[in-house]
C-alpha cells in the first residue's frame, strides 16, 4: 500500500474553514482515495481580488491504486 | 510559579475553531489554571469518518499549583 | 518596486478568521496599499479575558511609496 | 536537464527499511529515472492496522525526459 | 473526541526499529488506545553504554477517554 | 529502558538561567530520575507583572521506572 | 479556483538564476498557467558534472482548470 | 547600542542579486546606519508581470541613533 | 485590540540577560505598551569589539493604541 | 570541557541502521571520545549505484583533549 | 575572503554565558581570527554531573588564513 | 565510502554567484574531493566593507579518503 501527496491552494471569499474545503473538494473530483489533508499556510489576498480572498494551502493524501 | 503545556488534539464535524474550541474545553475539564493554547498543526480526515473531521492539534499551557 | 513586510496580531472573541480580519482592518486603516498577508501563528487567550480570545498573528506585505 | 520531485508514502510490516523500499519500488514501476529519494518523515500506524504498520513517507527525485 | 500527544525515547542495543517499538510497547503497556506514532529524532548513544545504543524520540497519539 | 519528555516553563524576576533552574527544580520535586533539559524558548514578561519576568521553556527528559 | 503546486529542480553551467529559469521554461512548456515560483533550495553540482551545475530547486504555483 | 530590523521585498525584471540591491538601496535611501542584510525568500512573480519578475525578501539590519 | 511585534538587537559587554534587557529598555524608550519580548537568537560578537559583546535578537510585542 | 560536532555521511547497501554504524566506524577510527550522534537525515542514492545505496547524515559529538 | 564555521559545546557548572565563553574561549586557543559565534542551543546536563553542568553549543565563524 | 560536510562562507563584491564559487575554490584547493555544495544562506555585508559584500554560507561535501 503505497500513498502520494500532492499540494494544492484554496480560495474562499469567506473563511480559512471554506478555503481548505474549496481544495478537498476539488481533490475528491479527480482522486478517488482522499485519506487526510495538512493544512501548510492560511494566507489572504488582498490587492488582486475585489474584497478578501482567503487561501489554504493543504497537503492531500489518497492512495495509490495497486 | 512554573507552567506546564500539554499536547492535545480536538475534533469538529464543522471547523477549525470547533476543533480548537473541543480541545480547550477538554483542557479545561480536567485542569484548573489553563492560561493560552498554541495552535500547532490544522487537518482534515477524510478516509474513516462519515463527512468530514476538522482537526486542531493545540499545545495547552497551564500553571502548575505550588 | 518595493514592498514591505510588518507583524501584526489581530484580536477576535469569536473565531480565527475574525482575529485574521481584525489585523487586515487595522493595516488598511493605516497603511494605502496593503496587497496580502500570511498567517504565521493562531492561538487563543484564555487566563486575562472574560471567555476566550482567538489571536492570529499575521505578517502584512504593502507597497512603499517610491 | 530538469529534475522532478514527488512525495510518497511506503509502508510495511516489518521496518522502516522495508516501508522506504516501497515507496522506491512503486516509483520505479511508474517512472523511468528515479535518481534518489530523501525520507521526510517516519511514522508507525498502529490503530487501524492489524499489528504494527511502518510507513516512510519519502521525496523521489527523477530526471524528466527532454 | 479528543486525542493527546506524548513524547517517549526508546532504545534499544540493536536498530533503529527497535528502539521505535520499545517506545510503542511501554506506550501500550500504560495507555489503552494508541492510535498512531510520530518519529522525531533519531540517534546512537557511545559514550556511557558498553557498545552502541540506538534510540528513537517518537511522538505517541492515544486517544483520551470520554 | 524508556525515558519520557515534558514541557515546563520556569519564571525569574532576575536571568534566564534562574527561569532554567526554577523548571529543574520543580522537575526535580515530583521526577526521581530527571537527565537533561533542552531549553526551547526563552522570554520576558512584561506587561502583567510588577517588573520584569524572564521565562524559560524547557524540555525536561527523565526515566521512567521500569 | 483552486491552484496545485509542484517541485522541479533546474540546472544550468553558469548561474543560480539561470538554473531558475530553467524550471520556470520547463513548466511553461506543460503547464498553462504558471503563476509564481519560490526558491526552495540552491546547491551546486561537482563531482559528476565536467564544470560546475548550478541547481535551483523551486515550487511551481498553477491555476487548476476548472 | 541597540539594532533594528525589517523586512523589505526588492524586485527586479533581470537577476536575484537585482532584486536584493533593490531593497537594500531603498533601505538606505531612508536609514541612515544600514549594517547588513539577510536573504529570507528567493521567488519569481510570473503571472501580473510582463515577463518575469525576481524577488527577493530580505532582513535589513541598521543601528538604531543613541 | 491589536498587537504589533517588532525586532530588536540588544548588545551588553557582560551577559545574553543584561543584552536583552538592553532591548527591551530601547523599546520602552519609544513605545508605550511593551507586553512581552520573545528571544529570537542569541549570539556574541567577537572581531569588532574589544573583548566581547553579547546580543540577543529579541521580538518585542505592544499594544497599538486605538 | 569541551566538545566538538562534525557532519559525516555513512553509505550502506543493506539498510539505514548500517548506514549510521558506518559513519560512527569511521569516525571512531580518527575519534578518541566519540560521546554520541544525531541522525541529521536519511536517504537512498539510486541512480549513481548498482542497486540501492542507504545513507545516513549524522551529527557526531566528541570531546576535545585538554 | 573566506569564513569557516565549526560547531562546539562549552560547559559551566554555573551559568549559560559561561558555558559559551568556554567554547569561545577553546576556540580561541587554536584558532587566529575568531568573527563570532552563534548560539545554537542551550540545555543543562543533570544525570551524570555532581550538580547541574550548563551547556551552550555554539557555531563559531573564523576567517581562513588565504 | 564516508562523506564529510564543512560550512564555509564565501564573499564576493559581485554576485551571489560568485560568492558560492568563491567557496567552492576554496574548498577544492585544499580538498581533494569534492562532491557538492548546498547553499545555507545569502546575505550581504554593508557597514564594514567599501561597497557592499556578498556572502554565500555553503555547506561542501566530500569524499573521506579510505
Amino acid at each position: 500500500m503505497v500513498f502520494k501527496k500532492i499540494t494544492l491552494i484554496g480560495t474562499s471569499p469567506e473563511s480559512f474553514d471554506a478555503a481548505a474545503d474549496d481544495a478537498i473538494d476539488r481533490a475528491q473530483d479527480t482522486l478517488q482515495n482522499v485519506l487526510w489533508i495538512e493544512v501548510d499556510e492560511l494566507g489572504v489576498e488582498v490587492a488582486s481580488v475585489e474584497d478578501r480572498e482567503y487561501q489554504a494551502e493543504v497537503t492531500v493524501a489518497f492512495e495509490l491504486e495497486g
